[in-house]
């Protein structure tokens, strides 16, 4: 399928959906909930879409395909949620890659393609412990000139997923959205070494963000994380998620904290790609429910990481290409007997 | 009060308890549960009492208390056990310490005083995140020649905690014991690097083995937690709990995992004695409950984590002098809104 005929095919879907929700709106009474399985919420996510080289201590790679965009969309595809990938790539990405993420239900609107330019490229080699990797090669190519579009159809999103990029990329495409009602935002430290000002333009527009801990200790100028998420508070956001990597992901939230561990694996086989995962579920779970409340963000915060623990089982996207509901449900039960326990409090 | 006064008001209570026992023993029926409060369970611990010296961001301190069996002692003493401490220390400790740690409901006739000795001395100093130390000072003095005694009256209890000292000297109380329910063995690196042999025969003996994750890659030879924790049940305990610090705790059983995050705290204002305090809260629970099963220990593990994040707020033993009970249900309710979710599960 060439590009063009996605797009003419999520044209005709976009179609079928519009006089869908149109149906709903004519007969919208408690007595047909059933209806609402066909008006999915909108989630708009913008990111790199890319070729990676990634070398573990378990093999290496030759370019494949990676970006956070690509990521987060296939994490949030898990939802019932129609998302469109804002982003750009070069005349050499596959067409298979297209066609896998138009067959996981991304709308492709949004992903410009620049013919005569090359896609993003990223390499980078993992140590030993996983923990911690070198880049090898960042080549921006078509990311230099990027300048986003968000479809249309897409402005009334919900759920805005703001994936790592400059942080006047990000801006640019909150100035396209009609009034979404939640905004994560990821960064990293890259863009608070080189573009803090614009980085802060752009915090204070969100109502989430998502860092690791590392991250979070620079932007705030504070090492306790409980006092940095604080002060990060007041920068605008009202929720922090603070990403810990192996050591799972904590969620701020005025005085409430809540913690979910990562799933302890046997086997980390590529942590390319795991933050991305994380925020994929994360906004996927909380487009697709609509309820953006504390608890709700609990169970996104759980959904983003039992996620993420398959993205790191194969090298690139593989593993969460392959993803079945019924893992991820297998999983999750895994995560509750992980982490519930039963104490009588006084 | 001298350490001769303390020595009969315990054996008085001794009788006190033999007495109660004995009624309870003849009167044992469904009718009288409230007896179960005067037999309460017995809890052998093992370890260092000693003085530390120490220096952090926030400060440092001359000689003051510490020692692993202190904190264990300290923390196990919030639970209506009988606790019994078995170690060493030189005319040097101080009449006050023994008066706080009797007061605190701790057996000491298994507290051996050489009069002419030095208590064990440890100084340390930690770098400014709190998570690395350097050790200034290890004097051994009176623990060079420590020969561990087990009071009679304590060789029947149900649970041993063994702090970290020689696996020798854990051995030796092991084979002291009449048949205890529950051994928890508590070790350091630094004894699998000179007396692995003699540990390994430790470990094969005991049912808990608390190390932390560090300890556990070295003792295994694996880098995954999952795959290390399995091997070390080959070797012994059907438990294996590993300490991961601020980052948490997991406990693993079988093809069974838990995992206990520690409180994310603003001030961490010295980290000594937190593994152990851990030990203790988990070994005092259970012994207290008398439920050794899996979801009994997930409990302990969830009330160790709890009794660590207090003694990390002051210096030293400090802050587990002052604690009430009260304060420890208040902040296991913290740990619960920190860990519990509610997710419909398919």
């Amino acid at each position: 399928m060439k590009p063009s005929s996605i797009l003419s095919f999520q044209k005709l879907n976009e179609s079928i959906r519009s006089f869908l929700v149109n149906l709903q709106l004519k007969f919208k009474t408690k007595r047909y909930p059933t209806f609402r399985a066909f008006t999915m919420s909108k989630l708009v996510i913008v990111g790199t879409v890319a070729f990676d080289a990634i070398e573990t201590p378990f093999g290496k790679t030759d370019k494949i395909l990676g970006g956070a965009a690509t990521y987060i969309g296939l994490s949030a595809a898990q939802f019932d949620t129609d998302s469109a990938i804002v982003s750009v790539v070069g005349g050499d990405f596959l067409q298979k890659d297209l066609d896998m993420m138009a067959g996981k239900g991304m709308n492709l609107e949004g992903l410009e393609i620049v013919k005569e330019g090359k896609s993003f490229f990223w390499s980078g080699k993992y140590h030993n412990d996983m923990n911690s990797r070198d880049t090898l090669a960042t080549e921006l190519n078509v990311l230099e000139t990027f300048n986003p579009v968000v479809p249309e159809a897409y402005k009334d999103a919900e759920v805005v997923m703001l994936g790592n990029l400059h942080p006047m990329v990000q801006m640019g495409v909150i100035e396209q959205m009609n009034n979404p009602k939640l905004v994560v935002l990821d960064t990293m430290n890259f863009w608070m070494d080189v573009a803090l000002d614009d980085l802060k333009k752009v915090i204070a527009k969100v109502d989430v963000i998502t860092i690791n801990d590392e991250e979070a200790r620079q932007l705030s100028g504070e090492y306790s994380l409980v006092t940095a998420a604080k002060k990060i508070m007041t920068m605008g956001p009202q929720y922090v998620v603070i990403k810990k990597g192996e050591h799972g992901a904590l969620l701020f939230y005025k005085d409430q904290m809540f913690f979910a561990p990562a799933l302890p694996l046997a086997e980390v086989f590529d942590p390319t790609g795991a933050g991305d995962t994380f925020a994929g579920g994360f906004t996927g779970y909380l487009a697709n429910t609509e309820d953006y409340s504390f608890n709700n963000m609990k169970r996104a915060i759980i959904y983003g990481s039992c996620l993420a623990s398959f993205a790191v089982e194969k090298f690139g996207t593989e593993r969460m290409e392959s993803l079945t509901r019924i893992e991820v449900d297998q999983r999750l039960h895994q995560f509750k007997s992980l982490t519930q326990y039963d104490i009588k409090l006084n």
